[in-house]
């Protein structure tokens, strides 16, 4: 184990000379990791759809990160689980992955939940979309765009359909009360599939293509991650769906709250 | 200066976590660097294309390549200059960018450069095509693809359009002896540039869109890179142009020879 600013790899590592890698992200709340099985569930689809070994069984990898947690006592984190494409003698074929997890503060932006962001459109669609790779060229020079257009953050439309946020998911609710997100090639966010399971008990759900009509007809918006939980999305391009959370972003949101913040005895500790 | 296999990167670099960064690759041949300015040129613009900041000037790269040369003495070698995102507090926004450079022992593959390779084509468009990126996540993906299929690598396909491989530009010479390759997005190679300023004294040169027809129909093909010089196509899925180089192709591959491999005097030494 090492502490963060000390940790290296080698620079013939992929990750370094060829952007191939994949990670995981998962936040412990009171010290509780929060899904973790979900969270390794897709660490391991992720490796598998790009063809990397884990060199480490998945009872191991939830072991170090026990030991992670002990180590650094961070009861509000964000736990990266990275796998690179390792070391390779030629510089393109891939030989043996190299694991990497790391445990950081993690702060929650409730401010942000509550008041919500902005968004632009940008055309794009991710590749392996879903599989979580380290792949945030197009994300990192997007966020520049949206910048500049006096927005948070981008979301991916390709011809007449939209997709994700490069860090989150997205979600739509139409005049009627049922609630869209896209569904085909887009990550399966942990925070996705738990609102969906959530938003069953509470309203109709369509996961589905989404198109520019089905998000100029919404008459709420919202994305979620990890990080950002249900965060309210105010307004795309010219179309306007703030202040604030609607009212049934504000009803999941409650759920969820209630769910990762208050019933958090659920997750089971990690032995 | 350090020894390839201790040089390292902090895991917190945007390479490692989020695929980001740059590079280029020139070759020595008996100690003279080939085609440096053009490489030179290329890094730079592929930097500002990606809003990296080079934290060298021209002159201290140049000078930095210099003393790996004497240090290394490997008359025969590749160069790799790497910038990297670098180090990044929030894991996503490009701070200071990593300066990496590099040299190892490259040998040329005359074998291949004779025989020639087998190529399949795969639906992809690099983003960012005239940026040496350090993206090849669907290169490498692609590359299994191709080993699948019997041949030796790719060439990326869109719609009606043929653009590149991951790691070369490709021409096509057609019926009427005219060269052809494809010029709109696609990387501008160093060898590609000196090639088609060679063939402007031997056959009609035509750089622009070539589409699946032109490739069906051309009657030799070949790829070219620092590494593979111009290798020959002997075939794309089921269409042949082999075995071995056509006429234009051999007579193409002897001015390169001249031009890299005997007349390297024309490359100035490094001050």
């Amino acid at each position: 184990m090492h502490r963060e600013n000390t940790a290296s790899l080698r620079i013939d590592d992929l990750s370094i000379v060829r952007g191939y890698g994949i990670f995981d992200f998962l936040k412990t709340v009171d010290n509780h990791p929060v899904f973790l099985e979900d969270n390794l569930d897709r660490f391991f689809h992720s490796a598998d759809q790009m063809d990397l070994t884990v060199p480490f069984s998945r009872q191991e990898i939830r072991e170090q990160i026990h030991m992670l947690m002990q180590a650094n006592t961070i009861p509000n984190s964000g736990i990266k689980i990275l796998l690179t494409g390792g070391y390779s003698p030629d510089g393109y074929t891939i030989i043996a992955p190299n694991l990497i997890i790391t445990q950081s503060h993690l702060e929650r932006n409730v401010a942000s939940e509550k008041r919500g962001v902005r968004l632009v459109t940008f055309p794009y669609h991710r590749a392996f979309g879903t599989v979580k790779s380290i792949d945030y060229v197009m994300g990192i020079k997007a966020l520049k765009k949206a910048k500049e257009a006096g927005a948070d953050d981008v979301v991916y439309t390709q011809d007449d359909l939209i997709s994700e946020c490069p860090r989150a998911n997205i979600f739509f609710v139409d005049k009627n009360g049922t609630l869209l997100t896209p569904n085909d090639d887009v990550l399966a966010g942990i925070t996705r599939k738990h609102i969906l399971t959530i938003a069953k008990n509470i309203c109709p759900v369509e996961a589905r293509d989404i198109t520019l009509t089905d998000m100029q007809n919404a008459k709420e918006a919202f994305i979620t991650s990890t990080t950002k939980n249900i965060t309210p999305v105010t307004a795309i391009d010219n179309i306007n769906y703030g202040p604030g959370a609607g009212p049934l972003t504000r009803k999941l949101q409650e759920s969820l709250e209630e769910l990762i913040f208050k019933n958090y005895g659920i997750f089971p500790p990690i032995d």
